[in-house]
C-alpha cells in the first residue's frame, strides 16, 4: 500500500501551479544574458513549452502572461493556441519597470502624466484579462530610490494609494489585484512596496478583491517565511505564491533548491490555514533559469512543489498537536521532521503511473525529443527576453 | 547668530525622551553579566541615576518602569520620590519572560492558566499606572518557539489576540497599550510577533488607544527602518520608539552609535509625518550598557537622539523638494547630507547655556561627583539587574 | 539488500562526534535560564549523562571539558568515571570570558597582567590536557569591543599572535591548539577572531599543530559554510567542527534542525575534501538545549549527524561528475539531492541492530527510566550552568 | 586658523582616487538600463569626462581600463590623450564574464580551452598594461555556481591557483596582480573567490606581487569591513580598494551615501595601518550611476571620500589612546566621534581655493556648461555601457 493516503492523492491530485511564460525566454543578471538554443520567439512557443511542462506533469495547467512582454494582437487567438495545448491562460502581470518614463517612479510617481500612464497600462491589462479570461492582475513595482533624500517617500505611498483605487475600480466582480512586495532591487535605497505589511496595508485600504502576493525570495535575510504565510492567510489576504527560492538576495532559483526545509514549512503552513487547493490562494512560480535549461527548470521545480506538498500532507497532526500539548519540544519537532524525511518520490511515481502519466517526468520530457525539436526549429527571430 | 532657527529651536525645547529604569542597573549577555561600583540597588536609586541625566541635560524629564523588577510597596511614595528629584515616572514595562511558567508562551499559551497569569500580569500594571499615573503599557513578548513543529504558530496569534483584548479592556480612557515587535531573541525559530505588520494588524484590531512600539534594534539585517516609521505614522500607529542601535542583532548599544546617518533618516522621517513633539509618538531609551558606564552612557544617548533632531531640523525643505520634483537625485541628496553633516554642536552647547544648564553635560555631570558619592555610599544589598 | 553499501557503513562504524559536557548544564539567553530537573550538578554527574547518549548511539565515545566550569581536584580520576561509562575525556576549551579581568579582552588585553592571567589559564588548561589524555586545546575568545574607538582593533591583533605564540610554545609533540572564529557576540562593534580569514592568518603564523575550528553558527546571514569547509581542508588547517544550527545569529540550536540541506553540504564537502574519519578533523557538538531535554537533545543531534553523513555517502559521483563536466546543471543538481532525499533511516535502524545496539536509540534511551531516576536523585546543590 | 592643520592638508594634496573608465558608461540592473544625454560611446570620451572630475577635484588623476570595454587600437594614443587632459591610465580590469565561453567559469573551468581563452585574455591585459604603463592588473572573477552539486568547488579552487599562477608569470616587475573577491553574484549559490580570506590565500601562494581588491560593497550583511582593511594592512595585502556603498547587496551606490561613518571608520584603518598615500594601497571607485548624473556622482565620490579622509585625520590619537588604555570606552568613542562630526567642509573650501581649485567643485563643474556639451554633440553612435 503506498504511504499516500487517499486524502493526500485527492489534495496532490488537485494541485495545479501556474507557470510564468517568461521563465521560458532568456534571463540572466546585469553582468551577462546567456542565450540559448530553443528559446521562444514570441509568446505562442512561450505557450507551447509552458504545456510540455503540463504534458509530462499535469500539475500546470495555467501560464502566467506579462504584458507587454506577451502583447500578442489577438488574444482569443492566443487563448485557443493555449486551450489547444491543454493550457489556459491565468494572471496577468503589469510591468512598469522598462520604459524611460518610468526612471523615477510609475504609480508613484511625483508627475501626474507619468502616474497616468502607469494606471492607463494597468486598465489595458485588465483589458486584457477580459479577453484572456484571467482572473489576476498581478502587481509588482520596482518604484523606489537609491539615495535617502531623493524621493518624499511619505508621498509616494500616499500616490501609490490613489493609483491603486482608480485600477481596482475597474476590476470585475471576478477579476482581482494581488499586490506584490519586495525587500529591495532594483531599488537600492527605499522601495516602495518592500514588505507584506506594507502590501497588506494597501490592500486592506482597496477591498476585498484585493490581495498579497507572497514572492519567497523577497524578504531581509533570516525572515521566517511561514509566519507570513500563516499571518497573511489568518488576515484573509493572502491572493498567491511567487514561487522560487534564493541564497542571498533575489535569486530567483529553482523553488526548493535552496532551501528544500523551507517550502515544506511554507506548504505545511498552508495546508494549516486551508490555503491549500483553496482558490484564493494562487500557486504560482516567478524564477529564472539563468544557467538551467528553462523548460526542464520548470519540471523540476513543480515536481518540487509537489513533493513537498506530500511530505507536508504526511505530518501526523494527531501525534503533533499531542507533542505541541505537552510542550514535549523535540518528539514534536521529530514527528514534524519525520514527514520532511519521507521519501514520497515512490509512491509518487508510482501515483503518477495508475494516472496515465510518466513515472519520471523529467526523464520522460528529456526523451521526448522536443528539445532538439525547438532547437532546430527556432532559428532566426528575436528570442524572447525581459528586454521583449 | 546661530544656525539654530527659533522654530528649530522651539522643537528641541519641547523634546523629551523617556529613560528606561533599567537601563542603570547592570546587563550583558548570556556569557556574562559585569557588575559595576555604583550600580543602584532599588528602583528609588535608579529613578535618582535617572534624574541626573535630566538635570544637566533637561532632555528626559520620565523614567519607564519595568515590573516586576521596579515594584515597589508604595507607589505614591515612589512618584513623589521622583517628583522630588525633577522627573515624573512613565511608561509601565511589562515582563512575562522570567518566570519559570512562561518557558514555553505568556500570552499566547497554550495553557489557560498560564495565559490567565500573564493576563493578570498585565491588569497589574494596568493598576501601577493608575497609580503612578502612567499613560502608556508598553507590551514586549519573549514569546516564540526553537524548533519548527515545537507550536502551533497560528493558534498562538489567535489566542495572543484574546488576550489581548482582555488588557485593552481593562484600560482607562487616557490609557494605552503599545505592542512590540522583535524580529528574535529569545525565541530562535519563531517569535509570535517578529515585525511591524504583526504588532500593526493585532494593535489594529484592538482599537484607537492600541498602537504600535517600533524598537530600532529588533528588525532584519538591511531593514529600511525609516520607511517603517513613516508607514506606521501614516497609518496612525506609530506610538512609540525604543531607541538604541546595532551593528548584528538586538544589541541593544547606544542610539546614534552604530549609524548615526540612520538615526538622521529616522528622525526625518519622525518630523516629515507630523511625530515630533506630537503627545501620541513617545520617544524613549531602550539600551543595555554592558561594558560603559551608565549615568554618562544614558547622557550620550539623550545628546545624540538631541543633536540629530538639530540636524534633521536643518534640513532646507524647499531645497529638497524642488530638487525632488526635478528629480536631481544629486542635489536631493546632496541637500538631505548637509543637513546631517552640518555641526550643530557649538551652536547647541551655546543654547544650553542660555538656558542655565551646562554646556557640555557630560563633563558637568563627570565632574559633579555624583558618581564617585554613589559608588561609596552603594556598598552591600543586591545590585539591580534584569534578575531583579 | 540494504541501500548503504558496506563501504557506506564502514565510514559509519568509524564516525565519532564528541560531546560538550555543558550541554548537559542549563543554559539560555540573557533573558532566562530555565532549570530542568536531573540537571548534572558537577562534572561526574555530567559525563553520566554524556555516556548515555554514547551507550544507545555508539557515536559519541569523548566527552569535551570546559575549564573552570569542569574542574576536579582530580583528573586522573574524573578520566577512570568516564572509562568506567565508555567514554573517554575529549578537547579541553579554555574560558577566558567570565572573570571580571577579562572585562576588555583577555589574550588581547592592553594590559600584560590581564594577558598574563589568561595565558597562565591556558598553560594551566594544557597541564590538565596532560592529566586528561586530551589532544586538542580549544580556544575560543570573546575579545572584541562595543564601540568604534573603545579599542585599538590592530595592537589587539598583535598581541594576541604573541598570547596564541606562548601557549603553542607549551603545547606537546601530540596536542594541537584550534582557534574558533565567531562573527559577533558578546562584543556587538568588532571581534578579534571574527571570521575564517583571521582564525587562518593566525594559526598559520603557529605552525602545524595550530588548526582552526569552525562552529557552523557563527557566520554572517547567508555564508556558504561548506565552501569554507573545502577551503580549509585545502589548505590543511580544518581542525574541528562544533556543530549546531542556527536561523538568526549564534543560536545554538540541535545540528541539523535548521536546515538540513545545509548539514548535507558540510557533510558532503567533509568527504569530498577527505575529512570524514580523518584523525585531523574533530566533530564536535557545541549547543544550548534552552527549551528542550539535555540528553534527549544530544541524541537527536547525533543522530542527524549520522543520517545526513549516510546520506552525504551515497552521493553518486561517477554520475554527479559525469554531469559536471558536461555542464548539465540540472541533473548534476539532481544526483546531488537525490542523495539528500533518500531516506536512510530504515537502513540505519537496521544497521544498528546488527551491531547489538537499539533500533531507534532515542525510544530507548526515553525507555530506559533513566531520565527519571537522575530527576530523583539529583536533588539539592547547583544545576551546572555556563555561570559554574 | 583652518581646523585643517599643515600636516592634514599635505596628507590631503597627496590623496588620490582612480576613477573607473565605465562608470561613466551607462549602467543598471537586470530590470533595466537607463540611457542618458551625452553618454561616452568610446574610451576616448570616458577619459575626457573622468578628466573633467580631476579639473574640478585635483583628487582623481588616473583612469581606469576595462578590457574589451576599453579596447582601442592604439593605446599609445589613447595615453597620450589621457595625458594631454591631465590624467594617466591606471590599472587594467579584466573580463571573462561576457563571452558566451564563460557561462560556467572562466579561470576555474572545468575545460582546459576555456580556462586557456581567460588566462590568454588576462595574458593580453598585461600586454596592454605595458603600453598603458599601467601598474596593476584586476582581477574580478563572475566564477561560480547557482546550484549545489553543479561545480566540484573544491577542482576549481585548484584550477584557480593554477591559472593564476600563468598570469602572475607574466607579470613585470613593477607590476602587480591584485584579486578581488565577492560575496555573490552573478552566481547565486558558490563563488569561486567569495571573501577576503581566499583572496588571501590565492594571493599568498602567487607571490609578493599579488595582493587583495577590497570592495567595499563585496561582504555579508553587517561585516566589519574596517576590520578587514586592517587584517589585510597587517599581512601586507591590501592592494587596492574599489570604493562605493550599499544598503542591501552589492548596490554600486556613491561611496559615503549609505553610511558615511562606516567610510570615516574605513579610512581611520587605512591610516592606522600606513595605508594611506602609501603606494602600495590603491584607492579606486567602483560604481554605478544608474539614476543619478554620472560626472556629478564622480565628483560627488572623490569628494566624500576627501572629506572623510580629513575628518579620520582629525581624530585625537593621544586623547584616543589615553581613553584606550584607561578602558574609558564613552571617552574613547567621544574622541572618535568627535572628528566624525566635525564640519570641514569650510575648511576644506578654503584650500581648495588657495591652491587654485574652486571653493565648491560641483557647483563649478555645473556652471561650466560641459554637459550641455556634450549632450549636444555626443549624438549617434552607441553609448558606452557593460555589454560595449
Amino acid at each position: 500500500m503506498s504511504i499516500l493516503r487517499d486524502d493526500v492523492l485527492a489534495e496532490l491530485e488537485a494541485q495545479a501551479i501556474e507557470l510564468p511564460s517568461w521563465a521560458f525566454g532568456n534571463s540572466g543578471t546585469r553582468f551577462k544574458v546567456f542565450g540559448t538554443a530553443g528559446t521562444p520567439r514570441d509568446p505562442y512557443e512561450k505557450i507551447a513549452d509552458a504545456a510540455q511542462v503540463n504534458r509530462y506533469t499535469a500539475l500546470a495547467p495555467t501560464v502566467a502572461l506579462h504584458i507587454p512582454w506577451d502583447k500578442v494582437p489577438d488574444y482569443a487567438d492566443l487563448r485557443r493556441h493555449a486551450e489547444s495545448l491543454g493550457v489556459k491562460l491565468g494572471t496577468i502581470n503589469s510591468n512598469t519597470f522598462q520604459e524611460d518614463a518610468y526612471k523615477f517612479g510609475s504609480l508613484t510617481h511625483e508627475d501626474p502624466k507619468v502616474r497616468r500612464q502607469a494606471i492607463d497600462h494597468h486598465l489595458e491589462c485588465i483589458d486584457i484579462m477580459d479577453e484572456t479570461g484571467s482572473r489576476d492582475l498581478k502587481i509588482w513595482l520596482a518604484d523606489g530610490s537609491n539615495y535617502p533624500g531623493q524621493a518624499d517617500i511619505r508621498g509616494r505611498q500616499d500616490r501609490l494609494h490613489e493609483s491603486l483605487q482608480e485600477i481596482y475600480a475597474r476590476l470585475g466582480d471576478e477579476q482581482r489585484l494581488v499586490l506584490e512586495y519586495k525587500f529591495f532591487e532594483p531599488a537600492f535605497y527605499h522601495t516602495d512596496v518592500p514588505d507584506w505589511g506594507t502590501s497588506y496595508a494597501q490592500t486592506a485600504a482597496l477591498g476585498e478583491k484585493a490581495m498579497v502576493c507572497l514572492d519567497t525570495g523577497h524578504h531581509a535575510p533570516g525572515t521566517n517565511i511561514e509566519f507570513i504565510v500563516m499571518q497573511l492567510l489568518r488576515l484573509g489576504k493572502l491572493g498567491s505564491f511567487d514561487f522560487n527560492s534564493r541564497f542571498y538576495a533575489d535569486d530567483d532559483l529553482i523553488v526548493g533548491a535552496a532551501d528544500p526545509y523551507q517550502l515544506f514549512r511554507i506548504v505545511f503552513e498552508v495546508i494549516r490555514g486551508g490555503g491549500l487547493n483553496n482558490p484564493d490562494v494562487a500557486f504560482m512560480l516567478d524564477q529564472c533559469h539563468n544557467v538551467e535549461d528553462k523548460i526542464p527548470g520548470q519540471i523540476r521545480s513543480v515536481l518540487n512543489v509537489q513533493e513537498m506538498t506530500a511530505r507536508a500532507l504526511l505530518v501526523d497532526h494527531e501525534a503533533l498537536r499531542a507533542a505541541q500539548l505537552s510542550h514535549d519540544v523535540l518528539e514534536a519537532n521529530r514527528v514534524f521532521m519525520d514527514a520532511f524525511q519521507t521519501d514520497v518520490r515512490p509512491a509518487l511515481a508510482e501515483w503518477r503511473e495508475s494516472r496515465g502519466l510518466p513515472a519520471d517526468p523529467m526523464r520522460a520530457y528529456l526523451d521526448s525529443g522536443y528539445f532538439e525539436r525547438i532547437a532546430d526549429e527556432r532559428v532566426g527571430g528575436v528570442q524572447a527576453s525581459w528586454g521583449a
